[in-house]
């Protein structure tokens, strides 16, 4: 089991990673939150089905709930929020009960947000059920739904009681979303720490074979280095938008591909390959340093080019929507070297147009 | 001009209480929220028909909206939250743009709680107009929408970056609300300050007349007791529970009469009168002090005795309903003596059912 704390301003939480852990979660959980209380285990249709019995079945003598939402980011909506607090209300929860939010970002999201102001406040725990979530959304308190006109326009900053990772859950996965979310954590090692990036390179096809050990380092190295961010930054207001490293296309693709042609973490990963172009271009980064991290996301299996469906100025125009713009420029985030990167970088035109050509071709 | 500084663990804010500030907001607003931002200006019916031309042409060079909400308690709901949300997102409100909230405790805690979601937070303003906003609701980031089944049961703690309090908006205020908003008042003196509750008992008279320079003492003293309540509770965990003084009692009339029968503040007026009563039976006020409370309150005309329209029993049932109770158990706010209160008191049945009998007789 690794440990990692995590000290904010005004309050701290724990970090669990273990293998197994979901099935004695009941002990883990007298721990975190003694005393008698209720937990309501909010999770998705997908998770309730592969998991959802033997992880209540764990619970047996604790006083616990099942809320199940519809999965799919299409359900992450004020609507299922207000369902939410219905049942907490209806069912009379009081405010030293606690959400257990049980599956990926979606869950994480909705539950976080209605722990965050049903009653002004109730204990919640992230029990992040993909990857993705357990390297990235279940830590740091970023809670949202999204709106009709925008993704995650109503949230908070609202931290969990605790964050318990099991990375055995990573089995269950599809190919597709393991490989995904690996960009995800590969982004950690380019842009935050050297050393990880060598341990991924490593390590890889262990990973992606199944090795327990590397999947439990993986997962932990990953967790610490996001937990890292935000502690330097809890409320987004600078360092953490390093993480943005490879989003700016990415998020341009996704939108692009109306979230069907690339998942996010393919998009991150062309994003990534855009990012050190560009980085080169302007002599930020040593000559190779793009050729070994296209290297590792093509061991992954990841996209590393357009396939040269979408129009250059559609990207562009795509790219200026994006959020992380101000003052009517696009800010990217560019690494200097493999492990260390940038953030608030204008790009020229020119070369954003150089790079965009290179990876359709 | 008073100005009282609210230092929290991780923000600080000011309340600024003057005369005819809310016309010279322009100046006010170019200090606090300095550069270059939008504001919007939320308001009620009732309010923008008083005083919304005036406080708009006051800000003549600024970049502001106005939203107006409709009147009363019963919308302060998840339905004109969602206008709101609608509102700035359609017009593309950002980060760093500001809510102002001017209005009574409706339209500050919509308006809050929309700043404490909105975007994961956006700066808002409480510009109080109503006496009982500006001592009470407007002061320290408590902010709520209700749900078809109970009062604030979704909400936040987030505070404004400012309180901005002008006395001079107590000159429309109907007589029925003036002296009900004083009740509150007179409730900070009898609870935590015996000076307090001298100055009101001395000067009440000319208060009630409108002396500009008394309501404006009245307004700062009042606001500096409930902020340095604020500054010991923030998040309402323990000794900011002795602002329920008066109200276990007085929630359950207003909830017997529907919220009509009694207003807030004529409803605490008797809660008070009770919490005395109870104190000089259990022995812990000296006798006297009863009657100085009384004595003030009928000096604002507010009521001291309970008409006889309802059944003890059922006075009973509707305090056993309130929510501070714990553990089965109702916890009253009892006077030690004027001035001085003590939180999580249990009173014997006995003392509850003489207390109101006595109360009708």
């Amino acid at each position: 089991m690794k440990r990692i704390e995590l000290v904010l301003h005004n309050r701290a939480y724990s970090i669990q990673i273990e293998y197994g852990l979901l099935f004695r979660l009941k002990e883990i959980l007298a721990e975190i939150a003694p005393g008698d209380r209720r937990f309501l285990l909010v999770t998705d249709e997908v998770v309730a089905e592969l998991y959802g019995k033997r992880v209540l079945e764990s619970f047996a003598g604790l006083l616990v709930d099942l809320f199940v939402l519809p999965s799919g980011e299409e359900n992450k909506n004020l609507e299922n929020l207000n369902r939410l607090y219905d049942y907490l209300i209806i069912n009379g929860y009081e405010r030293r009960d606690v959400l257990l939010a049980f599956g990926g970002g979606v869950v994480g999201d909705i539950t976080g947000m209605a722990a965050a102001t049903y009653l002004r406040g109730v204990p919640y725990i992230q029990i992040p059920s993909t990857l993705l979530a357990q390297v990235d959304a279940g830590i740091g308190g970023k809670v949202a739904v999204n709106h009709a006109l925008g993704k995650n326009l109503i949230g908070s900053f609202y931290q969990p009681k605790a964050v318990l990772v099991d990375p055995s859950l990573l089995d269950t996965l599809s190919e597709r979303e393991l490989r995904g979310a690996i960009a995800e954590v590969i982004k950690y090692g380019v842009a935050l720490d050297y050393e990880f990036f060598v341990f991924l390179e490593e390590n890889v096809a262990g990973i992606l074979e199944g090795d327990r050990f590397l999947r439990e380092e993986m997962v932990a190295r990953a967790c610490e280095l996001k937990a890292g961010i935000v502690r330097q930054d809890e409320l987004d207001l600078g360092v953490r938008a390093v993480l943005n490293f490879g989003h700016t296309l990415g998020h341009a693709l996704e939108q692009l591909g109306e979230y069907r042609e690339y998942s996010h973490g393919e998009a991150v990963s062309i994003g990534m390959v855009a990012v050190f172009a560009m980085a080169e271009e302007l002599g930020l980064v040593e000559r190779g340093d793009k050729e070994r991290v296209i290297a590792l996301l093509e061991q992954v299996g990841l996209p590393v080019r357009l396939k040269g469906m979408y129009a250059k100025e559609r990207i562009k125009e795509s790219i200026g929507k994006d959020k992380k713009k101000s003052e009517g420029q696009v800010r990217w985030v560019l690494p200097e070297r493999i492990g260390k990167a940038k953030i608030n970088c204008i790009v020229p035109e020119k070369i954003l147009d150089r790079v965009l050509l290179d990876l359709m071709g």
